[in-house]
């Protein structure tokens, strides 16, 4: 392999965007070579905005691209599963977006394709463990400055969207678990060392969103799990959110606790006005996780340079899959 | 009756000398005539600190105290319900401490005594009512400022107790919702003005106090509801905070957010020191609803002079107690 | 003198009332006997709403009430100076409203009366004094903890009065230095143990209300002082703040810093809204002193009872009124 | 000229070497060709970590490289005129680290080399302007959201350093206003459309670092003053911080005050251990301004290949100057 890593891209969507240009023009010692997209304009924004990357229809073609080391899979999460198993046969290493897949059986069968190849680094996006606030957050647990960890407070909140554009994307999303707390279940389970859980509930309301019933999804949930080692906790996450974007946890030791991420505004901007201060909330994930995109990418290719080990494995992704799936069968609407 | 209400409190311990103190003292229209417990000497410092009052040993012996008008009753929670029915009986207005007992039955007894007595006065002490931010945040739903109520998430919060004093409470105080999450769940119901749950689930740890197994306890749980009307609620409670003591609720409305009573320091005052700012949290509950306990007992004292109504009755104090046991019966330890 | 010291209140206005209630109802050991207004209403106002207290034209009217033990000057800052000597050579003991007088001069009168009557006790209202975080601040100091007092850093804000009455108020009052600014002059000569300052400057601005130009008086204003010790201290003051009220102060040593009554909200209740936290401040003094108000006068009321010692004496306020007169003399507007 | 901006950076200290990493790897547009020290490990760690870039002894010799579009000056202080003068008659575009000297006149003599040179981009370093938040305020008050200005406070704070290093490099520094306050002076006088001060008043105290007595500086100072257009404003400036480094300033406008960049924590974490909740501060100017100083990077870049205009002239940085001077002129110590 050389010492660039070539990347091609799969997927230009919201978040496909964003990556190919942080592989473009952000992380050392990568390079994007190529980009995928069954949509022409898509294909036509990454040869303008890219330097005049290769594109491609599909990621079969893509492969096929010479001299690729990696492929960035971002697409619907539905494809996952297969792209991974084809990108992984085709020889190359792999990043593919959260979640790995909506059921564990698909996790399986990547994990099994995977497992042949164990040359080949294959690693599941979440982002939020690069992130430096709960990156300093599991340091503090390992080095024991917590003491045990006796509960875990988890809070995903996605600005409300007048335009109810989740609403459509809910049914290949797998829902508010699989899609949103999906990263609070695989930030617990990093915290806890991927202790199994023993008793997870679910209580949902789609009060805001009524025409998430079709799908038997909700906006608004709060979840609770008891884990093997006596530690519990609680997971709520919304699509309606008054505040802006938010990611926050509550880690609670026998020693002390620790409040990740909280109410982080978007500018150190605070108005007074009228006899009240108020502070902006942050606009969605790319405000929050900007620096966590780029430093799980330059993870992902370092991993790629040194020949291992893998950042964050398929493992770890199917058993959140599991988690979130247990949740979902588990939830109750009043 | 005699426009001053007589008062006579029962139950002399942690909180029923601050009652004490508070009804000798600081209620106008009120004047604190008997105390009584079976504790001699919590009787001598009744004596000697609140004006030379009448004391006994026990409810039986003070309701016999003259023109008394009001009991009262600040004793263990096992004592309630029998206590409420012997004072209503007796003919005087009743004041109970909450909760109001460990169980529906118990207190459908109280109900059915106090049923018979319609001019008299019945109120259970859930003071966090009469705070002035969960007063103004019940405003606030009232006139329609969050729109419809999508989610409540509440947190109480006890300072973690080396002592553990907790443990010998445990048993009798009925456990950890039935003691201390109460006061959410009345809260919760106020909010929804009383609508009914239709899922309960919770989970619990002792990591911090294993001793707790012995009576089927925790320090520390999570509890979920999903409501009739379609809101959902989580609780979050714990004996072993490092925060100090906390009482917060968020209220997540479809146009609004309220957050109330999150974090509040024991004074405004915030020390910078090696790096750091810190503030230091509040001691416990007398600290922070000082000014509810007050206010609970001047609108007692109205009731029983304007004749009404009860500003908080029995009716709701048993659907606080039958959630309380619903999350007791789910709790799950992992 | 008998056991219950009985006051006389003198000035029924904005303050007077409130200080006429308190003394009338909340502070054991003292009972109100007398309300002095040469305004009819202000009389008519205090015999009904202050359990038929008898009322006055005046102070020297006031002074024949029998067995006045203390008189409470509440009247406007220009008649104090008189009204302390008239009521010590009357024999009372007198408590007076800040500031003193509008200058050194005539503290010195009130200073030589007093001297001729060390039994009596003659206070004046700094209330900040007895605020419990300022009197923690006060006493970590103290004991040392933030080492070297290296600079204070002082905040007063006034809500935005649209209707300008402070305008016609200014005059009478002394300006911005002497009117409110005193009380952190006060506090920083409190917390520096009385040390006195070598350097005074002062810039003011009334781009807001232009009319102040008349009493050369200013809306907003920054004073900074430099004290014999090596300390500095600077005053920011406004009348015109969008927040609310405000007093806040950050001391600075050269072991740690202790930030005091920073952006206190109104009650703890956070707003989300339209991607927007917000917080509404205080509305004025008393909602942000009120309790110190009470602490101040049970604290009169204790040292007429043990016969001293005078918990804020006429030196200080002397000295506190030479320092404001100071920045007012330094005043540049640009 | 060539499309790509090449550049040489001269000095290589503590913060030369921060620009000299920016403008090899983050500045699109930009290509870092040569560097130079005086100082033989300096240029060897330039060799090492800037990609085998070209190094110097010192500007006159760096500026003979060929092809060399722009020079980037980060000397001292006190070279800073000469080695702009020195630079533009060598025909090159000028980044000069603030302040542009210690006195006026040393500013005058540097903006008569420019000015026969329009075609020449020569911009000072104020990144602060550069920064998001500070640049949304201005955004703020030039739409008029504020309303007229009343008021600005600033507060500059580097941690308390045990070492005393900056009391040795006090002396060429040119003391706390010139080297620290500046920065808020800039800001001031662009928040305020560069209008004139009618007058300054400045107090400071050294407790906690006598030695500085040696050159007249102070640790801590506060200084105040009046603008022709009738604001106020107040400077705090401390090298002593017990809370990290800090850079904040509220602007009071007619309308409504904007806090910016106040108490902003290292990493969104809070800890609550012992009763109390804790945050840590920031650690220095480059966690603070890290993005200001990429994105005024990219700001003289964008000037020099669009031929202009200077994003911030030696004009504006002259006034400050001469206005630092003035509070250092001003400086009473107690
Ligand atoms: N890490 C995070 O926080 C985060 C945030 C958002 C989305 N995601 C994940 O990223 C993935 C994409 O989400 P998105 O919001 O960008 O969705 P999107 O619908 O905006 O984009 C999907 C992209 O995939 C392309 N695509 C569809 N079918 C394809 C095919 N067969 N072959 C190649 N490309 C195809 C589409 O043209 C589009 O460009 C999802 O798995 C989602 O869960 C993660
Ligand atoms: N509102 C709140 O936030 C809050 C807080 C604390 C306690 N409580 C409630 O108050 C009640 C008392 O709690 P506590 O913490 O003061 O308990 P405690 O054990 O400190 O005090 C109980 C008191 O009852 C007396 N007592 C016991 N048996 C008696 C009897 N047969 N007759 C008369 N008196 C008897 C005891 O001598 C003691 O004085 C409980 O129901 C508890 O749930 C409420
Ligand atoms: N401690 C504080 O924070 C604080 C706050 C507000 C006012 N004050 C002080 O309190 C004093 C009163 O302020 P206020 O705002 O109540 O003013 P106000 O104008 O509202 O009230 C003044 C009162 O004095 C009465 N009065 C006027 N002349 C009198 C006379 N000759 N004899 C008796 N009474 C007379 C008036 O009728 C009125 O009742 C001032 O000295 C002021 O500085 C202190
Ligand atoms: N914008 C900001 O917030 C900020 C922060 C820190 C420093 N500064 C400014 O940056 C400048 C440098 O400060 P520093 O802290 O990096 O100082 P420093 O002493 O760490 O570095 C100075 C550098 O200049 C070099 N040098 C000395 N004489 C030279 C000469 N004749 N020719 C070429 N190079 C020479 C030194 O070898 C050293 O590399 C100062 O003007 C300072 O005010 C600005």
């Amino acid at each position: 392999m050389s010492d660039t890593v070539r990347i091609g891209v799969v997927g230009l969507g919201r978040l496909g965007r964003r990556h190919a240009e942080n592989l473009a023009r952000r992380i050392a010692g990568a390079t994007l070579v190529a980009a995928a997209s069954p949509v022409a304009e898509e294909r036509a924004w990454a040869e303008r905005a890219l330097n005049g990357v290769a594109t491609y229809a599909g990621l079969t073609e893509l492969l096929r691209h010479p001299d690729l080391d990696a492929v960035w899979l971002v697409t619907p999460t539905s494809l996952h599963a297969d792209q991974v198993i084809e990108a992984v046969e085709a020889g190359k290493h792999v990043f593919c977006e959260k979640p790995l897949a909506l059921d564990p059986a698909d996790c399986d069968r990547a994990i099994a394709a995977a497992a042949g190849r164990p040359e080949q680094i294959v690693m599941v996006g979440f982002m939020r463990r690069f992130d430096p606030a709960y990156a300093e957050a599991k340091r503090l647990i390992d080095e024991g400055a917590l003491g045990d960890i006796v509960a875990i407070r988890c809070v995903s909140e996605d600005p409300i969207d007048p335009d109810g554009f989740f609403v459509r994307f809910a049914p290949t999303s797998g829902g508010v678990f699989l899609d949103c707390c999906i990263h609070d279940i695989d930030l617990v389970r990093w915290m806890l060392d991927g202790v199994g859980f023993s008793a997870v509930a679910a209580v949902g309301s789609r009060i805001v969103t009524p025409a998430l019933a079709d799908c038997g999804d909700v906006d608004t949930a709060s979840a609770c799990v008891a884990f093997a080692g006596g530690t519990i906790a609680d997971f709520y996450v919304t699509r309606t959110s008054h505040r802006g974007y938010e990611a926050a946890m509550t880690i609670v030791g026998s020693k002390a606790t620790l409040e990740v991420g909280r109410a982080i505004p978007k500018l150190p901007l605070t108005l007074e006005q009228a006899g009240r201060r108020s502070v902006a909330g942050q606009g969605d994930f790319f405000e929050r996780f900007g620096e966590a995109f780029l430093l799980e990418a330059r993870a992902f290719v370092a991993a790629v340079r040194n020949g291992g080990p893998t950042p964050l494995g398929l493992g770890d992704a199917r058993e959140a899959t599991r988690l979130a799936c247990a949740m979902r069968a588990a939830l109750k609407v009043g």
